[in-house]
């Protein structure tokens, strides 16, 4: 079944193999008129390129992107904007021997089950290489919001236990460190233990918090179609993702409702809301608030410890990972988790076009 | 924006308010030639009734179902069954003072930005009320499962902060307690802690896990459509959930690899794993052991505590909600929860079907 | 696979078998705001209401419907809007004899073949009475275009091989006669026919013509979301259509490209085309001009003669069809076309409105 | 909005401009265990490759397909299968005299008005080689069918109004002729009409048949998905195409219903229709007879005679188009209706698969 597309107005379709011959993404759906160039989404891929640090992958791929259509005189036409990385540094025979190994915590078992056989080559279309299309698309997404006011800011929130403090918070810091993390300190810290992980053939999980910018209110549909449904769907079917929450999050099954509901207020002939419990959505409609959510990024599962395993003839064996994996995969993460965030926005942004008659009108007005 | 359909293969589409004629459903691509009567999609409604506890809604709603289409002789035929349940108790009056008031924590102020105005009375569609369609596919959802040996028991994990023990767990207990606790200590805690909050008009909220069980191997799509992705939007599209986590979830953060993989292990020609951490997925599809996730649910926003708040015409004002509200949201949320994971699961497995050459040739083989 | 629902931003889905409890359509994705009532859809569903003329089958149906939800206070909601009609007069009794025999030119055979049984009586999902949620959503849909100034009138335009003529076409002709015909004397032609088709026991076929005017220019995508394509897909899902044809349609088959094309001219600043072969489409988009459209109706086939056919032992057999139907079926279909013209325009319209950044600003842009 | 995807279950979205890097398809929801190699789409595009005599257009292009994506050691993987032809001989300077002037009888007029500019050059997006990524996604369809024992063949029925006669009927003349018309005669007629349309610097349309074998009974769903509407829509998404129809088409407007029904006969154990007026088609499911559609193909808009049209300034100006157009449209859009019909036909094939409890247990039986 058809499942490497996402979003309806604004839709996105990815595909390829970490060893195939490259990778890409379709994006349907994107306004006319919106200037844009390589370089829009060039610096999106930049931030995902692996051998960045030694805390990433050492393959060595330059990642630069082609844009095959839906560009013409620098703006976009409103036709399919086809993009793709050909792969370079693929190294296939470093996987031949867990051709016939599943590895642990991999998709090496449920492929086969689902599909008969698989592109075993660093896990094929299972690799976090996928993601390359998601963040070509998102930059093109993030592009759009911009000039509608809506921005969207990721970062590691939290590496191995290590939390950013509210207090040392700094955006900028961000670039300072080779994790995304948002405070000088922390990152330090997460350095020892990332260091000790390498040492130990070990690796670390960890939190990816988001807060979206400049809402429109209403956006996101009533029911199934919520805002934070939408992001959800978006943000777990990133690989390694184990969990999604928005606002308070798991927290509010420990509030009352008397701490947990946000007080309005008017201020200036605006409403706001006292405080952001609800993160930004109340019944599935952006409320004006940040929107602000969180996902939970489980350590790389490819480690160079021994583990117990299966092969394909059902014999227990032992397999050793060997190879150029990242002991940690949030930093790499956050721009992936940027990305889907703004394809799931601007999808809510276009579906809410048509709400009213009203709306209508002021398109085909005259 | 149509947003009132959920799943592809297996589609459902609800309607209604909670005080208008009535809610219901549209069930689409149900197979042919299930054994389904009325009383199979009531014993489900009657899970999530108003009134069966002074801890939940005083509504007085029969909640009798109707099955218009789909059905002949007892058994599904392919084509949509509609169910409806009309409205009884409706008691508008109760809402005639909330009119011009965005209550805090629901979804007044922004269905008024975008749609322009709203059905005040109850919360209209953003009620509760809506996952009574929910409930009733669930029920059909459910049952063609069942006939796949796939099992999904949702339940109260957690509410206030009082956990189910492993010690004490027991599936049986839930319909002891109006808690759907599978625990007979902590339902006896939480009864305590409910009754203080009714008489402090405040309330709480908790946190439902869903187990799924008798899964294939392989359900589920690689990428943007993966099991675990679909069952997040299906859950996170519930009113008042606002966090998903599976297997591990946000523990997963402080977890390493050599902790959160799970080593498989081939017993009696069958590849088991030997722990659980994924919860039942790896690379978004179905693995063969035990689905888990959880849902964080928020405690009921409707308090009658004065509540701060603005009006339509943007002055700050006070609001006291009386009227007849759980104080609590998790016992009725739970078959809310197991129908939504019924619905995905069932759209999942119908997805699956075309996955090889060799199922199609089953199929048409002859 | 569910099939029952039509378009995307406004998606109709219906339900319902003609001797079921009834039969009805959720409408997801109306604009917020439009005045709407019940007897704004009342008018339409009278316009194929049975039992109007001799020529038009007997049963008795009152064909009252219901508006169940999405609409407060005469305004629609943003929310589904749930209509049903109940059935009446069912007489079940009339289709035992057919319960186990296959009518020729009948859905009877397939459906046994694709789902292992079918409700036999009347034609269950696959009568015409299904169409019934069909023209309720789209009295819904056409209202909304009218607020836009796009209008849609069909009529048939030919019944057994008699034609209106250009000469004699007069739209306010088409209520003085069973046949919506806007044309008296071609009306009268096909009345005698009529008359000895009954006397015949036999049926006929026809062509319905469909209008629309006051489009603007660019409804419709430009590869397979073309809005003629979504028209044809539209009207070829009404039951007995056989042919779909835009602007010359099949003529354009002799026609050489300077015959065919139509010149574009300005006249007082505005473009026109001289000539309208495209029928109002170019590319897939809307050109400004009329979109006028032909479907071909096949005979009724459940006609007195004795046929020939098979019956579920696979015993050759007769059949003779007595009952209540129609000795032709364009007459009640036109306003079955105009509907699905009428939502599959507005869906186009809808799905127009994030063409371009300029749009979507227009919304945004405070 | 996204409008370049077509396909549920078995899902194809195209990309690319005439004189942009290339053009390609993405194919998602193929089946895995499917032997596929370049030859297999390379001997599709061929069939559509311009050059191949003077009756087409001379634009020099290899059109060598490649396959980035989604087979392994030559099987399909069940991931996307992606696909690009890039463009070589784009002679982008021929256009730049149309810049600014709106073609009679093409896209750049309602192109400008949707999306505020286009890409001129050849028609950007809308361009028959927009057609490339449709027959490369057919190649894979049509081979997966093939397996199942599903035939297309397709062919031009009838150039200006030169038809194929049922006697001199033998599809093995297709190949030796450029009009791809199984009629040595009739071929014959069509290019000595051709070389007078050359000389008379004009074009002509005509109609392409399609023929589908092997079909099992019960492929389509029920409503508005029904196999003959799910075609029309593919065939009309075609550029070009202003008409369809399946089995008697617009005839059955002048049958009588005991002349167009086919009646079921039993013949050793097999229900066969005595006649196939439906087309193969009833109730909008396959009927187990060979489904047979038409499309009316409209000549080349493109001529070299001097045509009035309009500019961008709403000037009303003169315009001769020269440059290396094909005189008609129909001998290379046989594949391309053969291609859509096989994207068409799978994806009813895969949505079938779920239709009774009976097959989804033979998959999960075990």
């Amino acid at each position: 079944m058809a499942g490497s597309g996402f979003g309806t107005n604004f839709r996105i379709t990815t595909w390829g193999e970490t060893h195939g011959a490259g990778v890409g993404v379709v994006v349907d759906g994107c306004p006319a008129g919106l200037p844009l160039e390589r370089e829009d989404v060039q610096k999106y891929l930049d931030r995902r390129k692996p051998g960045q640090s030694k805390y990433t992958t050492q393959r060595k791929e330059g990642d630069q992107v082609e844009i095959l259509s839906g560009i013409f005189e620098g703006r976009t036409t409103g036709t399919p904007i086809s993009m793709v990385v050909y792969n370079k540094d693929q190294r296939s025979k470093d996987y031949s021997n867990i051709k016939d190994i599943y590895r642990p915590g991999h998709a090496d078992f449920t492929f086969d089950m689902k599909y008969g056989f698989r592109d075993y080559r660093g896990g094929g279309r299972s690799s976090g290489r996928e993601t390359i299309g998601r963040v070509a698309a998102g930059a093109v997404a993030a592009k759009v919001l911009k000039e509608l006011g809506i921005e969207i800011k990721a970062y590691a929130k939290a590496i191995a236990g290590i939390e950013v403090s509210k207090d040392h918070f700094d955006f900028a810091e961000m670039n300072n460190n080779p994790f995304n993390m948002p405070d000088k300190e922390a990152a330090k810290l997460v350095q020892e233990k990332a260091d000790q992980m390498i040492k130990e053939m070990d690796s670390i999980g960890g939190i990816i918090e988001c807060q979206i910018t400049g809402m429109p209110v209403g956006i996101g549909e009533t029911v199934f179609d919520k805002l934070d449904a939408e992001l959800s769907k978006a943000i777990m079917s990133i690989g390694s993702v184990k969990g999604f929450e928005i606002g308070d999050g798991f927290e509010v099954a420990n509030l009352r409702g008397s701490e947990n509901n946000d007080d309005f207020i008017c201020v200036d002939g605006k409403v706001e809301k006292e405080t952001n419990h609800s993160g930004g959505v109340l019944g599935g409609m952006s409320d004006g608030s940040a929107i602000v959510f969180r996902a939970a990024i489980k350590p790389t599962p490819s480690i160079a410890q021994t583990q117990k395993t299966v092969n394909r003839d059902l014999d227990n064996v032992e397999i050793e990972i060997h190879g150029r994996h990242d002991p940690m995969i949030v930093p790499r993460a956050v721009v992936v988790v940027e990305s889907m965030a703004a394809v799931t926005i601007l999808d809510g942004v276009l579906k809410n076009l048509g709400a009213t008659m009203d709306n209508i009108k002021k398109i085909y007005g005259e």
